[in-house]
């Protein structure tokens, strides 16, 4: 899995417009908040599902690159003042904090746009076919947008110091994480070639792996370190956000947690020899203490 | 051409997630800033440029709908606090002045993804080849990214209150407007069909258009009325920024987007008689008052 991650920068390094471009302080931004950290998990979803449905993991470089990209862009804009307000991101002064706002704003509007461009070269640049590009695409963008993760993003600030609500709760992980996980599998999976019956084992996957890791990003909120984390710990609770543990309490948080496990394992029980990724993934995203 | 807008307003109409659509607000946020208003210039040149190679018109709606999507997220994101700070946009108050900052931005990444939706729709809602789809979603990201749009804007946010020099001043027009006027017009003529010197013909019209088109905004807000032009008048100005009439005078800039307006008409001397809409355009945009 590490090998996996270094060939993910590796790939990131390559699609991002380089910092000598013109303007260079934009691209320089850019690289800064999509470079050089992060679990790397969407990727790593996109390159699990490719393999599970037997697919060849070259074909799936561009999404590799968009999905990080766009990943990125959303941190950038949730750490922003009108927003979140955060000044700390893995460890390092958030991207407004070291480009000031204005340049914040467009660098993750640019890395939108970006990973979009990156998609469209896939054709030409790794031999996937026009069909496959045009449904990743979609696929992205159906996970991004408004009825995605932007729409999750817009409830969650919406509902915040407005109490606990489970449905909401639902709701908001459901989109706000959720979304783009699906986006990440599903694409990877059409970039292998999934039949529909596999795509379909991989959207029952998704929906599983991205509550199992949203529960325990709350249960981490709530009592890991700060220094592990890389950014400040209790968050969530002292601005009044949604969280399971505050709904259920934290042994029943972690049963949801290993239960949600369990139901990505099931779902891959008709890939018994391509999975091993997708296993471990869903096994190491209840395990991680950051 | 007012025929025409109708039309835009009502593909648009039906792109745009309905306002009952959870998030509410958002999808109220996103129509409030593209629905009814605007003169529809990228949506023409889109119709226009499609209808000059001989295409058919009908084959341009996902374009029309996703360049007008482009086209008002980065007139929310433009006018935020962080950036340009305007109150008021044709007539109304701004979106974030409406539905606050965090929504504005949200808003605004909505509509670039649900352009980028929009158009990997086009095969299925609306016929287009594949391997079209993917090329109108290169040239709509290359236009708006950050080599495109959002690299103008930020090199127009940085040179401000920095004094006048020509090149800025190219490149800042030639990025900020004239990349998804190129987008817009190159993309139609794609979704119509044309051939490669076609395509070079309508690209040529596209530099020429974008300049003229630039020279004369600033000529209006030079000497314009704020009630014809719905915003406030001589801020360009007021902040320092770069404009052609504060670098050559009133006389020899109106000069100079005629000249831009004639050579829009040289580039389409050899589409006699399809090209009438991309020539009624061009002469247009010099000839407004807002």
């Amino acid at each position: 899995m590490k090998k996996l991650v270094q060939q993910v920068e590796a790939i990131l390094e390559e699609a991002l417009p380089r910092a000598q471009v013109v303007p260079e302080i934009l691209h320089e931004s850019m690289r800064y908040s999509t470079l050089g950290g992060g679990k790397r998990l969407r990727a790593l979803l996109v390159m699990a599902a490719c393999e599970a449905v037997g697919g060849n993991i070259q074909d799936t470089h561009g999404l590799v690159a968009a999905i990080e990209m766009v990943h990125a862009y959303s941190l950038i804009h949730d750490d922003l003042p009108a927003m979140d307000n955060d000044d700390l991101r893995r460890g390092k002064p958030t991207n407004h904090i070291v480009f000031g706002e204005a340049i914040a704003i467009l660098a993750g509007d640019a890395l939108l746009t970006e990973a979009f461009a990156e998609l469209a070269r896939m054709p030409k640049k790794y031999r996937v076919s026009y069909e496959a590009t045009v449904r990743v695409i979609g696929e992205l963008a159906q996970g991004a947008g408004s009825q995605g993760m932007v729409g999750g993003q817009v409830v969650d600030i919406s509902g915040q110091n407005r109490g606990l609500d489970e449905q909401t709760l639902l709701y908001i992980h459901d989109h706000k994480t959720g979304a783009l996980f699906t986006a990440a599998l599903r694409g990877g999976a059409i970039l292998g070639g999934a039949s529909d019956e596999q795509l379909e084992k991989i959207t029952r996957y998704a929906e599983s792996f991205g509550l199992a890791f949203q529960i325990t990003d709350d249960i981490l909120d709530e009592v890991g370190q700060t220094e592990q984390l890389g950014k400040a710990v209790g968050t969530d609770q002292a601005r009044g956000k949604q969280t399971y543990p505050r709904l259920y309490g934290l042994e029943k948080s972690r049963e949801m947690a290993a239960s949600c496990v369990e139901d990505c394992h099931v779902a891959l029980d008709s890939f018994p020899n391509t999975a091993g990724l997708l296993r471990d993934l869903a096994t190491f995203i209840i395990q991680r203490d950051h």
